[in-house]
């Protein structure tokens, strides 16, 4: 028996009989029938009216490919294919009032460049073209389709570029002195369709083939041939594609929608793209137009639903009447193909399960599907139809969760325009990084830092970006740029640094040195307000009202991230400081407080002095005194905190900055001095200024991320371990007895060899002890490190004796285990390197598996196997970021915390990645 | 048959009969004998003339502490022993004319506080005593050792405290109006020994015993129960020592030097301790005296040898006539017993197969040996006597490399004072760090780093120092203090950092704020020339003429050092930067340059300019036009480095520090813009300050040890890696030649990710391959990475794949992996760490194997798996530190490098590890 080279996408019937599962690209059918003919089939098993097609396997090239020669058998099967769509349609190939003619297309497992492109109506001669011009009842529109046809076919087929009958075209338009290609006359056109025949038999010595069957086998062959071509062989040697797998041919019959009123073609989606609504079928279409009128955008397109085309007409100021006249719907022009429309769409949603964008050709009252692919779409629609898909029975949760990707959930919580603001739109750039941004237009990063500093909201505006720029940009609420690209530098760090951005804004010029731009006559010097929109690109002059996301507002999101709390493993706390982020953490499904920062207390207003002070202090009573004055400051604050996280667990992390941070700047001082030196050398300020600078100096540091901070200051300053040790527990017992369930918890940051915490730990409980007895109250708690010197992650089995829970502190293990100090390196070096691809990713955006996780791997499996109660979380930026937490699954951390707004992203990504990893 | 329980320490015949090994303190001995009856069998068993002794074994005293009576048969056998005894001295226990008095001790495995002291001259009673007093000609001495033996047996066995027989002394001489025991009279010593007999009886109900017998059972027993003495059980449980090893009791023979002139009591050592000289017998003795006369100090000891004692004459100007009167030698007075004594001494260096340090009496011309230990010796003398004795055939090389610790080389090595100078001895304190230093006094840690900044020599005097003051000790060559002993901050930071100090001085009167010092009525102030020796805690005004120690006179450890090589695994060379360092390096035996610093010739005056120029540029063109500037400089260099080290390889380390280090400080320019811009605003001068300040500003960093510096400068800074590699490559090529045999190796610091080593390779490896061109000759060139880096060491397995060598930078892998800022952990917190034993060590000193370590270890393994031709070594300070070495030869490191002046220690030290390691 001969192969099965050849098999039919039939309607209802496909011969690709095998029950698909949900997925319909399966590797098995794209194996065999290519990327497009798997496609064909997989529409065609779903029961949605597709022209009738066939498709001729990758097999069969493999075997031309060895043979160089049609396969044995595949050439009667094409033909047996060819009688079996003549008798579905009703149409006759190459002849006949109501000719068949075809499309001929490539089709390879992953579509590649260099493979052959679309011959469409191949089938053309000339009295096939005169029964199409009686069809169509437009004549110039036969014409101009078979000259076309002619010229792809000796291009694409044969080989014979096109630029010489684009050259004839030329011709006849400047013999006719018109201008665009639509407006040569028929007669014009006829003359063309002559010409171009005598081209071709000048260039092959012989006619045109106006035997279809002739036409078909050329054009098989030029699909197989063409997988060799030079460029499509280059491609696959540049991505590792063997050589060896073909490519399908798939053989479609053409539809028109252009053959009279009872005729359209449109694009339509099973749901709203941007909102995800599922209310009525959303698209539009043109009547009696051919999809290039649709692309051409001359008349204007009607929408498909009635519902859908008040709605359009309503937004425009377009009477019903005028609508019902002028744009009537689908629906209502032919309300059967409409109800059918409406089953089918049912039928491949339901098929696909997923939103699903389609193209559509109406041929005289029949509906063809030509086309349909999981629709692209927003944030918001992306949850809201997941949510929506799983409540309809249509997918499983975990389905829906991981339909939405944790980008998604990012986008929806960033704050957007006001839609119904009044807006100025001055320009248009590229969308690099969405967020929407309002601030005062500032043209340098140096000025930009300093007054962000100050307070205000900025937007850099710059020609392009350079990594110098990196920290006035970080400090800038968006970035404007007139150059570049998606990739350029501003667009990278903008989208590292989740900063809204708009790139590559050609319309505007960019003069730094007068810090101004211009657009058209407009000026925009530096300190006037714009807006940027980083979701489309777009740039207003003056403020537009910004819409914070609130999350509380987005039900299919909540619904959504509580499935993701059922599959999590991980739990999910949050960095926060003070009661207000904790309550919104909480709000935002926090388990916890993983990380409170007492340095935040410290920077307070009303603590300064007393600081200052502690730090000054020559005697331990001097210090203790001062530190006195800090502590009540302290307490209010963690009792806020306590407050708000009512039954979970609060982790206060001792004091970790350099001390000098909290005194004033050491270049100012050398300033003052120096000034007051010359101008009040006995001066009473001279005197104190000196004294600080002075004791600055004393204070500096070379390199003050390695120097005296951490439990190393814990350790030198008698009293400050003990002092937010007292104002935490006296606030926790105080909590308690008050009524609210307190779940104190102590870490040490900085930790590097275990004496270290040993020391804080006893200083710690003595207190605690000490507060308890004197509140009358015990309150649990929990006593811990911070994992963030490499040392700590190595001798990990030792200090895991003396804690009860570990947290990484990725940002600072990330410094040390790179030797990159996060101040300078950004700037100085690390976007660069991202950019050209030494490192693969910004290591303090996305955890260094290979380094930095290697010695996280090494703290958890040594920590747990010394201490099998160990409890161990991860506080550093990496707690909220999609492929990190991935990991933090992975090595078995028990819970990731991050900053509130990055809960949502983290829930999810914690879901995934229980998904991912399930054995 | 009744068990053996007590065994004789008989001279030649020593019952002991076991062929001892060379270690004649065996656990095996010590666990029957204790340590001082092994100590009495060994030495009999040398065969030298101990006074006849026997030890009753650590088992009697097991067995008595379970039945509380002593072993059967054990006091019969002790009965026997003396027999023996008696019958080898002649004398008779407890009476007659010649009687045998004894030493009662105890003896366990190991010493401990709280056991039985020592019971002397046991058996005296009137009779004796009377015997005694004939024998000695000295009824005085006669009744003060019977009152004395009266009080000690009565404390000591029968624990009636001496404070009751001290308060009846004192009340006799009260009564004869003396002070010191010694001027009490006949009559009262007499009156005494009645009276404390009489106490006795008072207490006891009965007499003193009289019969020896009694008082050697007594003495026994209270040996055997002062093991379970309250303070031995505690000192025990402290140290973990286990209850049932028990002691042993060691009876032996009392003789006396005091019994006329040709009796003699001295020390004596079988080679010079001070030089380790071995030409005569050196030491001291008094004729017809006890031990105690000799510690007196009252009268002046001959000398042993004749040679010897005219030597000690000559150096007093004593003549030879006085001195062959007044102060004959031994060897003059008694020529049969010198001769006998050089016998034994050969004897005993013979079986101790080491230099000897003796203590002996000779009673009536019989020469006995109290005692001998191994004795204490200089580093010079350590050196000599090993090398002396295993060239004599008495120890193996391995023998005598073991016996010379790394500490003794380094101290050979140090500056000493010329011992021939004229010095003005001011003062005198503890010898806190050994070396000698000359410099001014500066009275302030600050200003003496200022001071030493502009190449002063200086010696910080302090009242004491702490820690802020680290930087300015360290940059000192001496440091004096006040206060403070042997562990205080100035001693410990001394010795860590090889810095001469002298401290707690207590003589002289340091006023700061004056800064001067008094002593006496002399007054040093700031800036006044002292000099300290660290080796004996001596302090002069003036400057005392340096002796350099030169390692090429030093012909002993020269020899040694050689042996080390033939025994060691591990290969050492230095860390030189020109040609000078290198010649030395290899004198001193470095097998290459294991680290040449390039940033030296950066810092070179003539390049400076065109550094600055380089940095600065705005194009790469300015760039290269900078960088052509350095190279030549920079070749010379290294020309001078390979004729250096002709034959040997050479690794040149890429530049590796921050750039802004060539800058001019950013404080300074501050201050001048500060000052010219109210002075001078318009001047020319501010405007290139200004210049230079921004640009210093725009290259400044937060953390410049975590900065832009090392392969990320090479990367970011075209040309700057192609420039040294020219640079390099070029010199190698022109010295091959001229004939020099190079082996250039070229090394990128500061890797964390292998795509740094292969940018960085690509460059390196077209410039050589170009230099090579032109210059029309090929070098081998080798091609490696520091692991300096955290993640370097965590992906080694990949780095590996593309360096030919790895070099451990383990300072830079000390600070990163600790989080330790060098520049300022030291001084603000590290010290204080380690004095509070928070760290064990200053792991800049000593590497921390625990944690940096296991860095190390970790990417030896995965980097030779990896790649198992790949070579690694160690160029961090650690490489000349003996437990690092021994750590670096565990690992499996190819060598070390180190500072030209620690490749001996390196060289000895390797020679250890490879010893202590062998399986």
């Amino acid at each position: 028996m001969t192969k099965k080279w050849v098999y039919l996408a039939r309607n209802g019937k496909s011969e690709y009989t095998k029950v698909l599962g949900h997925d319909p690209e399966l590797l098995e059918m794209k194996e065999i029938f290519g990327g497009k003919g798997a496609g064909l089939m997989a529409m065609t098993a779903a029961g949605a009216p597709v022209p009738p097609a066939f498709t001729i396997t990758t097999e069969a090239c493999i075997e031309y490919m060895e043979t160089n020669e049609l396969p044995e058998g595949m050439w009667d099967q094409t033909l047996e294919a060819l009688e079996d769509i003549e008798e579905q349609t009703g149409k006759t190939f190459g002849e006949g009032k109501n000719p068949l003619l075809v499309s001929v297309r490539s089709g390879a497992r992953v579509s590649m460049p260099g493979m052959m492109d679309t011959v469409l109506n191949l089938g053309l001669n000339d009295e096939t073209r005169a029964s199409l011009a009686k069809l169509t009842d437009n004549e110039w529109f036969s014409y101009d389709a078979h000259r076309r046809f002619i010229s792809m076919f000796s291009d694409i087929v044969m080989g014979y570029s096109r630029l010489h009958f684009e050259e004839k075209l030329e011709e006849l338009k400047e013999k006719e002195g018109v201008e665009l290609d639509t407006e040569v006359s028929l007669e014009g056109l006829k003359w063309l369709v002559e010409e171009y025949k005598k081209m071709y038999k000048a260039r092959f010595g012989e006619e045109f083939p106006t035997d279809p069957y002739k036409q078909l086998e050329l054009s098989i062959k030029a699909v197989f041939d063409s997988w060799n071509g030079e460029r499509a062989v280059a491609y696959r040697d540049h991505e590792g594609i063997p050589h060896n797998w073909g490519t399908a041919v798939n053989v479609q019959t053409m539809v028109f929608g252009n053959m009279g009123e009872d005729s359209a073609t449109g694009v339509a989606f099973s749901r709203d793209p941007a909102t995800g609504a599922h209310e009525y079928l959303y698209g539009e279409f043109l009547p009696n137009a051919q999809g290039e009128d649709v692309v051409a955008g001359i008349r204007t397109p009607h929408r498909i639903s009635l519902q859908g085309s008040r709605e359009w007409a309503k937004e425009r100021g377009i009477s019903e009447e005028e609508r019902a006249n002028r744009f009537p719907s689908l629906e209502e022009m032919m309300p059967e193909v409409y109800q059918e429309f409406l089953e089918i769409v049912d039928m491949l949603e339901n098929y696909y399960k997923d939103m699903q964008d389609m193209e559509f050709t109406i041929e005289r009252g029949k509906l063809w599907m030509l086309q349909t692919r999981t629709g692209k779409r927003t944030g918001a629609s992306h949850v809201k139809i997941a949510v929506d898909l799983c409540e309809e029975g249509v997918i499983e949760k975990e389905t829906a969760l991981e339909r939405v990707k944790p980008m998604h959930v990012e986008l929806l919580l960033r704050p957007s325009f006001d839609p119904k603001a009044e807006k100025d739109l001055i320009a248009k750039g590229l969308n690099a990084s969405p967020g929407a941004a309002v601030g005062i237009a500032v043209f340098d990063a140096e000025r930009a830092k300093e007054a962000a500093e100050e307070g205000k909201d900025v937007i850099l505006v710059r020609p392009e970006t350079v990594p110098d720029e990196v920290p006035g940009m970080l400090a800038s609420k968006g970035v404007l740029t007139q150059k570049g690209g998606a990739t350029s530098h501003a667009a990278v760090v903008a989208r590292g640094s989740n900063l809204p951005a708009v790139v590559g804004c050609e319309q505007i010029s960019v003069d730094v040195n007068r810090a101004q731009f211009t657009v058209g006559d407009k000026v925009v010097k530096e300190g006037d307000v714009i807006s940027i929109d980083g979701f489309n690109g777009e740039v207003y002059a003056g403020k537009v009202p910004l819409i914070k996301a609130e999350y509380e507002e987005q039900e299919e999101l909540i619904t959504l991230l509580e499935w993701a709390d059922e599959v999590r493993v991980l739990g999910v706390r949050a960095n926060a400081d003070d009661g207000e982020g904790a309550s919104e953490s909480v709000m935002m499904g926090a388990e916890g407080i993983g990380l409170a920062r007492t340095e935040h207390m410290f920077f307070d207003e009303a603590a300064r002095e007393a600081v200052v002070n502690m730090i000054i202090a020559k005697t331990d009573e001097e210090r203790e005194a001062a530190l006195a004055d800090i502590l009540p400051v302290q307490e209010k604050d963690f009792e806020e905190l306590f407050a708000a996280m009512d039954g979970k667990p609060v982790i206060m992390r001792l004091i970790d900055p350099p001390m000098h941070e909290f005194l004033p700047s050491r270049e100012e001082l050398i300033e003052e001095v120096t000034r007051l030196r010359i101008e009040a050398p006995k001066s009473d300020e001279l005197a104190e200024k000196e004294k600080m600078l002075e004791l600055v100096n004393g204070m500096w540091e070379v390199n003050p991320m390695m120097g005296l901070r951490g439990c190393r200051a814990g350790i030198m300053y008698k009293g400050l371990t003990e002092t937010q040790t007292r104002a935490y527990v006296q606030a926790a017992c105080r909590c308690k007895k008050r009524g609210v369930d307190v779940h104190p918890e102590i870490m040490i940051p900085l930790v590097g060899h275990v004496n270290e915490l040993k020391i804080e730990r006893k200083k710690l409980e003595e207190v605690a002890a000490e507060v308890m007895e004197e509140e009358g109250v015990e309150v649990p708690l929990m006593f811990g490190t911070m994992i963030e010197i490499p040392r700590a992650a190595l001798t990990a089995a030792k200090i895991a004796q003396e804690a009860e829970f570990f947290s990484f502190g990725t940002n600072d293990l990330t410094q040390m285990t790179y030797g990159y100090s996060r101040d300078d390196a950004e700037g100085k070096f690390l976007m660069q390197y991202v950019d050209e691809g030494i490192l693969p990713e910004n290591p303090f955006q996305v955890l260094d598996q290979e380094g930095v996780g290697r010695l996280v791997k090494i703290c958890v499996e040594e920590g747990k196997a010394a201490n099998p109660d160990l409890e161990i979380g991860i506080c550093g930026e990496h707690g909220g970021e999609p492929k990190s937490i991935d990991f933090c699954h992975r090595v078995g951390l028990d819970y990731v915390s991050c900053s509130p707004y990055r809960v949502p992203v983290a829930r999810l990504a914690a879901a995934h990645a229980a998904i991912r990893n399930r054995e």
